[in-house]
């Protein structure tokens, strides 16, 4: 439950080069270094193709209709964070555009993750200020009710505390809880480490079954070939 | 993000009084009274309509197709739970019928609240269990893969701590934090007591533009009548 | 496109005997009466089953999360009518419960069409008063932004004036605008009298292949039947 | 991929005593004792609660907003069949009501399975003529192309041979191949038997986690119990 | 409600001038200078991003799965005109490809705006003819039923009278009606030309807060800083 | 319904000229010439728009949250080969990524038809390897369930046998049986030869309503035309 019209302004953020690292390693990869957990839903989607980021994460939770609590947000914002945006009830509305991304960027913000939509997707691009979002609309917002920003929130359902690290490409949105921020980035590139060998050999030909060894598995689970 | 593999046996549940007194208000007067969060996604429906509980959070985090943990966390309900279940990735399948059900009524569980599927829908309500869920589907699911149980967890869209007091009827899901639930209940109270008189007022013919006073301020934002 | 910050007060309504006519015909024949037309999307759905109702279009739009217009709307509702509700954007909060209703039913209204959710569906239910709706949430909304009240809006797809009929059922919601009223209802009313035999004739075994005399249709259009 | 423009006169049922056997083990049960498939998607839903039926397909492929094939198929009808109707596209028209229902119910139909919509949805219960479908619409439709009938269609994400064995209640629709429908029965009452001894230790307070001895593997999987 | 059958050949359409200036404002911009209305629903998207459009609508109302009324509306399309094509009843089928396209272009079509679906995405992109769609279907479609031309329609939610001005971009499709459009074009000019100071000032790092001087406001709705 | 744990290790595929020339010609053509049917879901989108492609099926049936099958079906891959994958529920989990996909290439594998999700967008690309696939997630899957393999499968509600054509573009997924596969290149190449004709008339400015000779057709179903 939602503490609301509250701004903190002294948040813990993850470690910045730890932060910072978990960029090239990719939503997927991370992921599945925590356990596969810690993924929005996949509705939450880039609005533009061919970016990948990661960043510490300031939250806000917006109203309805209303992104007054954005202009809020962008004085909390600092260099390397990334904005995470929930909203007390469904919304489609477009909350975000260019001149609100002028400003984030503007403090040094990376993206925003938004469980609501945006506009002006063209200048964003241009501007080359990703934002992974449920949808784009050029439906406005007033600004009238209070929200929060800076308490924990829960984004396309992620629990995202303020500090977080947030890794977002094509694939998806990942969050990174902070105190599992250094583990994760070691299992993560463990993890990548071990691929490039596979890739070759898979690339060679050689099967995942033999390369994994999971035939006696198969077997034993009862599969059957039939010629 | 979710810690895997872990069962927390003693958790704090908010006070039996003030969790068992909630039920009557109904969620929507809950939610109002919390300041309007708090509530799950209106995806969540009942599975048989007519039912109103209250009773204290005991989680359960699933995995995809798989209700494992169900077991687990049967074991940790006491008098007055309800079971709050969370998947790890969207699924519909059915996690949950009239075996499980009868597990959980005999340990003392009042109702299921799960962002998944459930199946048996008349035997439940022949034995008067109630469940909200996002679908019912027959698919039935493995035990093979670990989860946890009273972890904090998002379902449908809400965070829920163990031992935090859920509120269901045919409106709704709405979750009282614990530390909250007292202050809830007091508000919640006031709130419809004010109710009663309002409805015999609005019933004899007055308008809410009056008794709210409304008509000042709908000029004052320019409603413009035209005859 | 709308025009915000609007009441019209005076509207002209189809007339009082053929839009209550209209109810004991059901949307179903009243929408094929009329050539198949004037439905709206099937999403809209009774918040509980088995009622039946017509009568004349009171509207009303409102903005996302904001019911302020309802109470305005209150004021023009007079016996005989049916509240059809819009929203500026998608929204599935809760606008309306049993207070609101308490009001229209005490000024005269049959029923309520809205693009978006209600709550209170048991106390609705009691007192008797149906919606037709999007779905059911908890969510209470805010009084912050102006509306209209009796503009034609588009409801759930489909384009109301105010003073048009509604005939809405368990099958769904169908419009029927007051010029074409008498129209449709002399048609509805030939189409019901004829299928009375028709029943009767299915019911004792006679194809529809032979009471509508498909089958040379059927045939020339290259049906083949294979043994 | 379907064949347009035929009927099949001649189809093989399943043996009618397996056929009406099925109807009292239900969905869920049935779909576990083949293995866990053979379900229709979870968006098929009964227009009204409390029917639990099996019986013999007998298929139609539909046109979208078409049901010509629908007055073919009536003829196609012996006692004991259940019409499972397929659209060729994704479409939300109400395809059937009481009229038709009424034929269909003369010739010995006992339900209607329609990936699509219906209407007459209160004339339907009272006939007692269930129906499983995607939706309700009033909208109707056409009688203009040929579609087939008797043919395997993908009805809901299964396929569906034209006398396999239907068994549908409010848990959902699976569909039984009549190759294996004797096999089905066997052991789905084998399941069933196991069940009722189960449900008594349950109820007396025998955790699942005993009665199936799921401590050993859920410890070995690394399950940890924090106090 | 919709007149079926007809084709109005002499509809008032916007003055070209207008119609043709609103395309570099955009849909964002325009639907905010008219107050905030006007768009339709959020899942009209560009079948290929980056265009920007805006013209005078030729409407066409279609049947499901019927294209027929779309060489009718080729038929009254001028240069400079969006057509707009509404269904009368949910439908993803694919009613138009690249040999309409050539057509529409002929005759001096932009774009069309279409609430079902579109296929040929490649070539119409090769060919610079931009639609925005409820989604992209091979589903060919006949030519059975007819609908109407130059009636007005509901397009995804959104009221269009022949003549009325379309302006999209990859943000969505907003409708300025013909009486409004040079109020509208007005309006959103003085808007832009207000942005790029702004714009600088926010590049600068000067908030949105300060810039708005929204302090107070929220100060006074009790806005809280914790540090 | 499924049989469950089998691998079918000799299909038989249809001809290779022929499955290789379908491609050209495109979805929405093939299924045109098969009678406008055999289509997936229009959900079914490619993963990165501008590829075309034509291949025969071999096809893998997945359980939820589950990619074990992926690598049994690898083995079966022959040059040429498109693999088809359905899940046993609904499921939107990641099941497929760079490795298997390097894996499917090496071993001849053309694309990958997927009714659930799949991840490293970007990867895919840049190593040109197309998917069709109802979302996009970056969630991991386990490997603990048998499915199987080269059985027939429902795929985004088609019915796909393995060996059977598939053609795939940015308009959608179409499956041919090899049994059709070569009357449906005949007739889809004289559909196509037909279309540059018809294309260079209505560029020319030739109307559809006189090229297809359609007025007489019209004018008898009633049409009017009103000035």
């Amino acid at each position: 439950m939602y503490e609301l019209g509250v701004v903190y302004r002294n948040i813990t953020r993850a470690e910045r080069e730890i932060a910072d690292a978990l960029a090239v390693l990719g939503s997927a990869t991370v992921h599945e270094a925590m356990g596969r957990v810690g993924l929005m839903k996949p509705y939450m989607r880039p609005i533009y193709p061919g970016t990948q980021i990661s960043g510490t994460a300031v939250t806000v939770l917006l109203q309805p209709g209303d992104n007054w609590m954005m202009h809020v947000a962008a004085e909390q914002i600092q260099p390397g964070d990334v904005v995470v945006a929930a909203v007390t009830a469904e919304c489609t509305d477009g909350y975000f555009g260019d001149l609100l991304a002028t400003s984030f960027q503007a403090r040094g913000a990376r993206a925003l993750i938004i469980d609501a939509g945006v506009r002006d997707v063209k200048p964003l691009q241009t501007m080359d200020f990703p934002v992974w979002s449920k949808c784009v609309s050029s439906k406005g917002t007033i600004k009238a009710t209070l929200g929060s920003v800076n308490i924990p929130v829960v984004c396309a359902g992620m629990w995202v505390t303020p500090g977080d690290v947030i890794v977002a490409d094509d694939d998806g949105v990942v969050c990174v809880p902070k105190a599992m921020a250094a583990a994760a980035l070691d299992a993560a590139r463990a993890r990548e480490a071990n691929e490039e060998a596979k890739r070759q050999k898979l690339a060679s030909g050689v099967l995942g079954l033999d390369m994994y060894n999971m035939r006696p598995a198969l077997e034993q689970a009862g599969l059957k070939y039939i010629d």
